[in-house]
């Protein structure tokens, strides 16, 4: 058996559930992770990971935790034997959705994880926490993480400030389905003579949908609503790309959209960081010039920084700082809970 | 048995179906209706109603027929029963969907109505169509229906010209859904502290829904979902009402989306006439105040009118209209059909 300090990190959201087994180098303990971990893994090297597509369930109670359970445990075994690798220090769970639908995880996991995987120490998190923690660490400063939805998430390492992930009715303003559903209105503005419409766009929603009266009937009957919005929105870039103004002005509101949230959350003081996270931000220039600049407008004292690494890094992460007694991103309920449980024999 | 000419009118969608009766003067034929029927009944007048709450089922193939007709035929044996009227002359059916959804009422309607009831014309609408025969009858001009969602009318009367009616997610830009929605993100941005934000629509999402950390799970399993957003309609009414600029802002881009969408059908010539129908017109001075300004703006040759009824009102004209061989809408796939079948003896 190789030794060393062995943490696991989770990653659970929409796309599935992601793990990754990780070694701390040898001496790694109280302190020791502090100051250079500028990626934020407080040293940690992944070894190994596994990634099964299907989501887990959602039920009455939240999150299921059994069916989580049965399929993180096997995954975790696995990872452990082929690494030759000793009893884990720490497990740390991120999971979209933890805050309003993370009961039943908060009152089974930490029992059922010391019992199967014999593991002392548990985090807790939302999705949107260990994005932070993957991109920035335990730095303070903002991250946005942007795919079809948007959150952003700040911390001054006291407290955490959230702005926008409020889906994509009531919010998600600058997001993959907010410039997708924008990029379908202005076509259908074109189609029916109104102001505000963009021809291009409309031969788009042609070549991918069809007729734009077939559109509704492929949209609406549809669980995955915002994905499917969120579909259109590489049609605006190319759009915007090949010089259409409306769906070069989408990708601008989008910008500022994505810059308000961003400085609704940042901590103020000097050369703070802010980095940005997501499959939006490979939209690419249309998207990232109009950011560029509206991000130094309102947020003239942050630096944007390249997000070191994604959500599983980002679990890791925390399970490193929590297994080396190094864990500084604040502790909030539905943000970030650990708990601490005396180990027991394996069963 | 009373003599004259009797007629159907029906009325189907997300709120129910209605059924009305009229009955049609002494001599009324070919011709007579022209000219003076101001209120688009021709002459028709509404001798008794029923209302069903539940809306008819779609199933795959659409509409539900047979569920239709199971409740309509009852309604209409009642309805003519007690009025002491003869065999009707005519039968309109105007139904939310009619032109994605209407192609098993297409298929059965015209025969099943002449064997249960005997009728021997049956017209077909779409319901922004009988919305507009309510409003302004036959009349050239534009129709804006709008409520939870909205959609305008238009016709010169050689054609049908449509904008929006394209649903919660791709349009319906200005409906209660729409203005409710605007009105839920104006309270979010002042929660999580972005700009454009109000305070006092913050204020009555607390109220409403209770704390704003709990809406998405109000909102987003709910199937009306766009009937949740336009609940709060109301709420931004109000608070423009009471001083507030943002929601008098949301109001107000409600407003030019009205006016551009009615700008968009309505035909072009001298004193043409444009009515707006639907409960979201009952919203009041917060949004008739603006919408006054934008279609004038907009619209500077058309006159607004009152709409004369409603779409029930619409069905009856259409079912006169037919009936005594006046029909000067425009007949057009999806929005308006009608058949002449010879009689038959009622089995």
């Amino acid at each position: 058996m190789t030794s060393g300090t062995w943490v696991l990190g989770v990653d659970s959201g929409g796309s599935g559930l992601r793990v990754a087994l990780g070694a701390l180098p040898r001496g790694s303990g109280s302190g020791s992770g502090s100051g250079s971990d500028a990626g934020g893994g407080g040293g940690v090297r992944a070894v190994g990971s596994v990634a099964l597509a299907e989501p887990v369930r959602t039920g009455a109670g939240g999150i299921d935790a059994r069916q989580l359970l049965g399929r993180l445990v096997p995954a975790a075994e696995g990872l452990l034997r082929r690494a030759g690798a000793g009893r884990l220090a720490a497990v740390a769970v991120g999971a979209a959705g933890m805050a309003t639908l993370g009961d039943e995880l908060r009152a089974t996991l930490p029992q059922a994880l010391r019992r199967s995987l014999g593991v002392p120490r548990l985090a807790l998190a939302a999705d949107a926490v260990t994005a932070y923690a993957g991109a920035l660490g335990q730095r303070p400063g903002a991250v946005v993480a942007a795919g079809t939805g948007l959150i952003a998430l700040g911390t001054d390492l006291r407290g955490w400030s959230r702005a926008d992930g409020w889906g994509h009715l009531l919010g998600d303003c600058g997001s993959g389905a907010w410039i997708g559903r924008a990029g379908l209105e202005a076509a259908l503005r074109a189609h029916d003579g109104r102001p505000g419409g963009s021809e291009p766009l409309l031969a788009r929603v042609r070549a991918v949908f069809g007729p734009p009266a077939a559109l509704p009937g492929l949209l609406y009957p549809r669980a995955d609503r915002p994905a499917v919005l969120a579909s259109f929105a590489p049609e605006v870039a190319r759009c915007a790309t090949e010089g259409d103004t409306v769906a070069a002005g989408v990708l601008a509101r989008a910008a500022r959209h994505i810059a308000e949230a961003a400085a609704a959350v940042c901590p103020r003081g000097e050369d703070r960081e802010v980095a940005l996270t997501g499959g939006l931000f490979r939209t690419g220039e249309p998207l990232l010039s109009p950011l560029r600049a509206a991000l130094a407008e309102h947020l003239p004292y942050a630096r944007v920084v390249t997000a070191a690494g994604d959500p599983l890094d980002g679990s890791l992460a925390v399970a490193a700082a929590l297994a080396t007694g190094t864990l500084r991103l604040p502790r909030e309920p539905g943000m970030l809970e650990a708990t601490t449980l005396q180990p027991t024999t394996r069963i």
